[in-house]
């Protein structure tokens, strides 16, 4: 079975949207916002069908581990309530399309971040996703402020009762920013990539996952700057007197394979993408698509690419089954 | 002749660095900094002599651009008046270093940067650094906050009149961020990567080269993560509705080779090198170590690695005598 782990509403219905623009305008007003639109099932299908759906049958994947519109959590909007009430509208949302399609999509959360609100807060969002929805996993913002970067970093503790959460759930989350509001940095071009990599640094500087060996994170877009630089990377733990990252880090995190090969992609391109996975080592590598997240998103040849790298069939296979970390709780189902 | 074009001086003598500590401790006390010691040339000679010298001989280099320790910068600590105090003693002290050696250094400065101050309070350094010390370049600090990235990007208009003495000058400016005071982001394994990235994609959205195209930057750290997702920002460019990159920015922009091959590449990881740095073009890549600035430094075997890279003799010729864009200015002298 092909799992897509990383794909995002992208396409959710108008008044959705519409909806979130008025909650916007209230919270500005100092007013209450509207009442969230009923939606028809048929609105639901409709906007799935034609995308995300058709997608995935174009490229031959079977499910998709599917989460609210990443560049629309926008936690910098608002204030606590707002992103309380815009998390839950978009998680019931996800749930609604996973019922629709249960063979199809796997549901994975938001949560109700907000600039300088504890992290606890977001516990109660996280339960409702896995004990009320059935959700595997959240992505998690590293960065709520939108581009400020002034959140603490992951490994501070401020983050730990989250994580304990997350262990006791035993789901993964993909560490995910949002839209920016910093006009430095355009979101997928710069502000994604840089967010990345700099959480698998904070990883490389604490001891994380001593304290929580149970703790699994993803970070998409093919791990940021971090393959490029693994040479950096290995140099900077043993300079950090760091375990090396195979036995430390990397026990604990995966990359997607997200925008990483390209339809176009030239044999040549093909051999070096394969000896950087084979590098990272192919259990750390999930198939994500980051599908329909921007006119970058590509059909049926992209997958067909991911399959025509030089690896050994084993190796394919290894990875085409990599289901973990999302995926532990949901076998058992 | 080969000319390693990323090089900072990060073994200044300790008088120096002291005086540095007592500035910043009379910033604070709202006290006047004590008169800057006087180092002899013995003094200077010798720090030289150990490391950057010793490094260049073995590597088989001849020449070094040099510039002041880029994490010292600090542009983000004390005000102003603090960091034209501190820039001008770093930048006669490369100077020093320039007469001391000058079949071996070419200079390039740092700026009085310091956040919220317009860059054309910088301007009087850059013309003292190239019209008066010979210097050939800037390392010019997108984010004199140290991590905040509280500046505008760098296609902002405000950004304009420092640009228009640049060219005035004929200097090319190496984009670089100094220490971070943001513990988000590890200076060399977060920062660096994060802020070289960004660069590169402010220069996708914009047309700064088009306002000016004598403008040169060079982007180190091997391009940030660009070179790994090329076909990401070739996608956001077309997206953007810009030309090809190799039309548009890459006719302004280099990227250095600092920290990409290890001395313990194995020929797999040399012809996936290689190939990127074909896909670049090998005229936009400058031979740089970023010598001595970490442990990660590499002696010897490290240029031996460069050599042993699979390009043709006629590429790696190429890429020896990319002296363009710092040279342009010296080969005149």
């Amino acid at each position: 079975m092909i799992i897509d782990c990383h794909g995002h509403y992208t396409t959710a219905p108008a008044p959705h949207n519409d909806w979130r623009e008025a909650q916007k305008a209230a919270f500005k007003a100092g007013e209450v916002p509207p009442l969230y639109p009923t939606l028809s099932d048929d609105e639901i299908r409709e906007t799935l069908e034609k995308n995300q759906l058709r997608l995935l049958r174009e490229r031959g994947a079977d499910m998709t581990i599917f989460s609210p519109r990443a560049s629309a959590m926008a936690h910098h909007v608002g204030d606590e309530a707002v992103s309380t009430a815009w998390a839950r509208h978009n998680n019931d949302l996800i749930k609604r399309c996973v019922d629709l399609y249960p063979d199809v999509f796997i549901g994975v959360g938001m949560l109700p971040q907000s600039p300088g609100v504890p992290i606890e807060n977001s516990i109660a969002e996280l339960e409702r996703c896995v004990n009320e929805l059935g959700f595997v996993g959240c992505n998690l913002n590293p960065d709520p402020s939108g581009g400020h970067f002034s959140a603490p970093p992951l490994i501070d503790r401020s983050w730990y009762p989250f994580y304990e959460k997350m262990v006791e759930l035993d789901v993964p989350a993909m560490v995910h920013v949002s839209g920016s509001c910093n006009p430095v940095f355009h979101a997928t071009g710069a502000y994604y990539i840089s967010a990345d990599t700099t959480a698998f640094m904070q990883f490389i500087q604490g001891d994380l996952f001593g304290d929580f060996p149970e703790l699994r994170f993803i970070i998409p877009h093919g791990g940021g700057a971090v393959p490029y630089h693994w040479g950096r990377y290995r140099g900077l733990a043993d300079m950090l007197k760091q375990p090396p990252l195979d036995g430390h880090v990397m026990k604990n995190v995966w990359f997607d394979a997200a925008v990483v090969v390209r339809p176009n992609s030239t044999p040549d391109q093909l051999e070096r993408i394969a000896a950087r996975i084979r590098q990272i080592g192919v259990k750390r590598i999930l198939y994500g698509s980051d599908a329909a997240s921007s006119p970058l998103a590509y059909p049926k040849a992209g997958w067909a690419a991911l399959q025509r790298l030089p690896l050994t069939n084993t190796e394919l296979v290894v990875m085409a089954n990599n289901i973990a970390p999302y995926m532990r709780d949901f076998a058992v189902r």
